[in-house]
């Protein structure tokens, strides 16, 4: 199965944010930027594997910036590395609001993992990720760590590993 | 500031999965079973603070099981405990799909933080929460070490500590 | 065919009152709450019957209290008594306002009746109510009298006694 | 304040009938078309008053007859009386499927009251309905005794009354 | 395959413009208004051929007045004249915002070609259209001329045809 | 006024095709391709101005390739020119199907014409455009014919002119 270069998925997603999608105070509501994280990414998947994908985990996201109502929000997504029949996916959200005047900046970034499946659902396997640039690679060798720390977390690797981790948090 | 219990703000939300929300072999999209859970906690963090609450993160979240098209989906929520200003609520998911003959089943959780802010969005004080029940009681205790991994990841502890966890991920 | 209790298919709905839901003073449209009162209702209907379950009727429903723009909604939902293929449901309508300061107030209540039906949508046999409360034992009890109403108002009872009944309504 | 025709304000409302308006048998779910039922007869009260109107009440629906999906629905509604500062509309549902090859049926029909407000919410005097048709003049006349009925159901005219009805309807 | 008449397919829609169909300055955004026209172009030209019919154009549409949020949209379409197995469609759109108190005014209008189509999509025969009224028969007359215009700019008249209409226009 | 880069404007959207977007054969509804292309074509048109954008007008849309349910929509749009409060913008649509193994071609384009307006919607003046690619100079020079028809279509470069073109497409 041939490789696939991280800019052959790369996808970009605008919306405008509508009233429906904002909290009291005017700002986009956390569950639609997940909701929009989740369709890029999953487009980013179909499109790297040349199959449907499915969203198997979404790592924990963080919400430093605000979007109000009215901004462009602008989702990228990237590739950053396949495993057997699944692959990670890196989402970073920009947001900028003309009508106030407020120039574009990074409100957000995720990690995200699909697994590729058949008619069925049953997972099959997929192309492996040539990284390209720099910054491709550097996402291409931490995806490993990234992985390791879903498996531990999900008790994948073992109960008594989990255990071993979250005691050295503690410590920390 | 008074102290307020678990179940005072325990929320259940009840939505039967239409043709929109789900992907080509029929199953609910990861993307709006989040955005489900933002609402769910919103509503849960509002009903514990009094205050409006808007999303401050939402941890790893893993899709394990399927919900079909048709299937009855009951997302319950409860606050875990409380910090300064903001708050971590407990989201777990059902699903059960009747005309399909499937029983109720859980198919997911996931916390996720909240931040209680006044007209202006600015943060403000909160109740603490008073847990009631044996397994309210640890997800209270618990409930440090989680936040303390949060910060970890997101830097705030210093990058010293993060360098320091995931060497230690690695070595595991 | 084995009875059920009341509590077994008892069901709640939570949900944020969005702008989109709103008329021009902010206020929730009658027509999206009865929307929901059908979502809910149909959904404790399933769970009664183990069968999907179509509208039937939705008899008288009254807008007393506005609940506005921001509000969280809560709907509750019992079966009150089946007959042969039909049951009835009573739905029970709360708000609050957390931004607004205005606490949980009772909004709304219908009764609606639901006609559990196999893939074909021909109508099938469904389990009877086993009433648990006094408050469900009331209900049950009145369930007949609503349901000759419903066939009086229907003409199913004949056209005769829906005249004499409408003659009665005129002297009263 | 001067009269008006029923014609004036006779408003008519297309739709069709998209997947996720319908059950899992493929049939549009009764919840919807209040909510049709609904903004059909708010349109038609704010054209017979010139102010914004507000949902009072919706009399008893029986969903008789299913509408398919890919279905045309035509809702039409006309103002049949208007008293103080409510209204009375009657709304009626014609369906047709073509691509299925059903010609336009009647599946449905209704009443419904509403209330004109000013920009507070507070009710204000509207015009009377100038019936024209033989139809439109039935209809002026039965409304006062649905009116009646109303009032009975919700107790304004006395829980003895309401008692005094029901009681007669158990004997029927 | 028998005549039409124009009144046999007379549509017509009304919609009340909510938050969601609106821009930052609170009118009906064009994208909104242009998916209403598509729907009911699509109704009239199934009511005129008993078909399935699909969008093949949309010919200029221009946005001359604003329409308020709050309005009341109507939309009239009527099948102006078939060719082989498409058909021309006259849509007029009208606004009206009885809380700001703006009387009914003429918005927009537009002509939409469509193609019915049997079950696998290809095109079918469809009945021709019988002009009644004076407008009918001048609509029904122009008609040509706009198709000729369509098939000019699409290239199918040819290559050449197409140039020497551009410099036409280039001199006017 | 500086002139702006049509590169600096340029906006990708993508988008799932799901159930609700689809017409009975399950392809793509037109309204709903041209309620995207208005979206897109807005936040280009706000990018390259810095001002909120209305639509003035949207030419001829021709949809000749069908766009199948859960298909993958991209759309592109770039500014071609600039006129005193005005610009145009050029949409192209791609589509590709994953499920089904069909790669992605271009399904459509379109130009449409948006105006910058300030807070109360009055049009205000704007940057003009500086074409990059040779493809970006001749849309810039090709501009102002379609500006010029646009303008006789509308009536706007007198009636007489309007007819002179009408009778010389009747001859072509």
């Amino acid at each position: 199965m041939e490789k696939k270069t991280t800019s052959e998925s790369h996808t970009i997603l605008t919306e405008l944010v509508l009233p429906n999608d904002t909290n009291m105070i005017n700002n986009l509501m956390g569950g639609k930027l997940m909701y929009l994280m989740d369709v890029i990414g999953a487009v980013t998947a179909q499109k790297h594997t040349g199959r449907l994908c499915v969203t198997a985990s979404v790592d924990n996201v963080s919400f430093k910036k605000t979007i109000p109502l009215g901004s462009i929000v602008t989702l990228e997504a990237r590739v950053t590395r396949a495993f057997n029949t699944s692959l990670e996916v890196f989402i970073e959200v920009y947001a900028e609001n003309i009508p106030n005047r407020i120039g574009k900046y990074k409100a957000n970034e995720a990690f995200a993992t699909f697994v590729a499946v058949d008619d069925m659902g049953t997972p099959v396997q997929i192309p492996a990720v040539e990284p390209e640039t720099i910054k491709d690679k550097q996402m291409y060798e931490s995806a490993l760590q990234r992985r390791k720390l879903r498996l531990l977390f999900s008790g994948k690797k073992g109960e008594e590993k989990k255990t071993e981790l979250n005691s050295f948090i503690t410590k920390l």
